[in-house]
């Protein structure tokens, strides 16, 4: 028994279209792929926003980009605790396995998961504080971030912007804490980098190795 | 000081492409979007492989699909221990906060994740035994699923497509367990729902209620 | 010079998708409608609401319905003064150059224009009273029904259902007032016909000789 | 007392077969969509023509497409008169209240409206020139498109198939010239597309920005 239920038609029409287009298109490199196995050369971390597709914003073709989307693109600290951790296990996979050359973690504007951290961390979201709340949890890994940038602004809308921008950066700083990335940084094989997309506008803008974002 | 170095050229090169193609061609829906924020039908909840972009396979378009991607595509059981789970995370947000009325769960060939599994439950790899092994720690999810099916076959290929199944299965269990998911099943405010794609024939295969897999 | 932007890539995309998968099945039916013309045995009038694909909804394929979308469904009476009617017009087409056997008048639960018109009927919407609204203007057909139905209910959720189950006969009668529809009518090559669906339960109701709304 | 007959079993068939097989599929999807009310990406603007369903054409799902319906995919030109403008209503409502991102006018092969226009114009109709054809007067509004065209080609397929692209030229120019849509053209908060599909072969050509149609 399952508690599955039959797929939603559209689903299924949707899938066939891109079969008979799409996949046609690429049919022989697809085959090379499920032959020769994965070869991606860029490790992308971003949010579950379902306004972001960063495979198409990166212009990625089948191969390209290995991906791992979560809650407000985070990587939490190491911790080998033997607990399962979904987003650690996939960078230890990257790095160790595929040997991605590059990880990038993109953050961006008006995300959900960085407004409630700062609800959350403000005080105003005593929900998200309970035992029981995953996303408060999960969303504590930006807390020592918050910390870091409460007293700066005093407008919400750039508090949430620098608090989006501090994600980025707390995550690099965690991915670097894990020995085996530390070692292929050290062994010239991989390089970390940071990135922010405002949706709106459709602009990127990229973390410098002294910690700032700017404008393309 | 930040460990990242300045983001790789041709990522910046091919998102101004997609800013000048895309972007454009869909401008003010983009602007509409972050004014009123994301409403999408359906989460996906995929795996972090480089050949399988389910955003385009199932023709989605901004707003319309809330994505996570991970390791074989897992949901660990509920757990609300004040650990971090991405996974559980963004279900949680996705269900309470953006009442998403689908989740499906997509399995896929060759699974390096479900490969990784099966090779350590079956003893073949004992270096994911190992308590720092992340990769071990999170494929432990499936190890129910691999006691299930490990009698069944012989067959290395099919064992590995089986276990792939099972991890779309043990998933939409796991998913049942989550309390809030499961209010919203008991209000039809939610589906749930499993399918596994072939990538090598572009074929989709989807989970019926008494929990076989067949081609549409 | 044309107000035009290229249209949308995903519109492409999807059309695409439809060609090859539904096109693909149904080409000879096509091909054949386009040589000998169409010849709907039914014309629907139904809500532009982007909720309700009506077509779908009466399994209909190409060729069934001759279709009219417009705000509330709505027919205006007969007014043969030489301005603009597109109504009127399509009515006028279906009934004497293709002769269709019924008309059917469908409206819904939460219509956007029936509740726009008991807004500006009770008073709540003054905006819509001002001679440049036209979807005031618009939803004047419908006033008189408002002053049949106005002082039944004093539950606004009730009121907007008879309004909206108002519209229906009000068109019905508007429809009946058209000289050609009143002969095919006496000569019995046309009958007229009202539903109303519940979208969220997905219930239609239909209407009865005397008037009345009942659950099939 | 209504001029209602009761609807055709065959109606009622079909709608029951959607709602057992089509409906439950998307029951939690239709009740989010009742719940929080539309949001439409697109407005699409098509004929009444029954071999045409454009819902479908574009692999619409509930909630995606604004539609309206009429004879030639008509808009008319601006006219605050107070009379009952159906079409004026409808792009009233989606720009003011709905906020589409992008209206689309489709028009189409061996449409009935548009020869009917060519027929009057040219004087092989001249029934459609009396007062009382809502047909005449509503395609009146296409007879400035007829006189740009009507010297360019001598083969009345030829001219039939310029007719039906002028048609979505003339709705185009008369949707820029609504102050509401000017307004949001100018915010960048909306865009105007003009398509031509021709049935019989699938095909689709889209308006350039310079007013020409071409094959994608």
């Amino acid at each position: 028994m399952s508690p599955a239920s039959p797929i939603p038609a559209y689903l299924i029409d949707r899938f066939n279209g891109w079969k008979r287009v799409k996949f046609e298109d690429s049919k022989a490199w697809y085959a090379r792929l499920m032959e020769d196995g994965q070869r991606p050369r860029t490790m992308l971390i971003s949010c579950c926003d379902s306004r972001l597709d960063t495979v198409a914003m990166f212009g990625a073709e089948p191969g390209d980009l290995f991906v791992v989307r979560n809650v407000a693109n985070l990587v939490p600290p190491y911790a080998p605790d033997q607990d399962h951790h979904g987003t650690s296990a996939a960078v230890e996979y990257a790095v160790t396995a595929l040997h991605v050359a590059h990880i990038l973690i993109v953050g961006h504007s008006k995300c959900g998961g960085v407004q409630a951290c700062h609800d959350m961390c403000s005080g105003a979201a005593p929900e998200l504080d309970e035992s029981t709340s995953f996303v408060g949890r999960w969303m504590d890994i930006l807390r020592p971030g918050y910390e870091r940038v409460k007293d700066k602004h005093w407008d919400r809308d750039d508090a949430l912007r620098e608090l989006e921008h501090e994600a980025v950066r707390t995550s690099l700083m965690n991915l670097a804490s894990f020995p085996f990335v530390q070692d292929a940084l050290d062994a010239g094989r991989l390089t970390l980098h940071g990135a922010w997309i405002d949706i709106a506008g459709g602009e990127m803008h990229t973390l410098s190795e002294d910690g700032v974002f700017t404008a393309n």
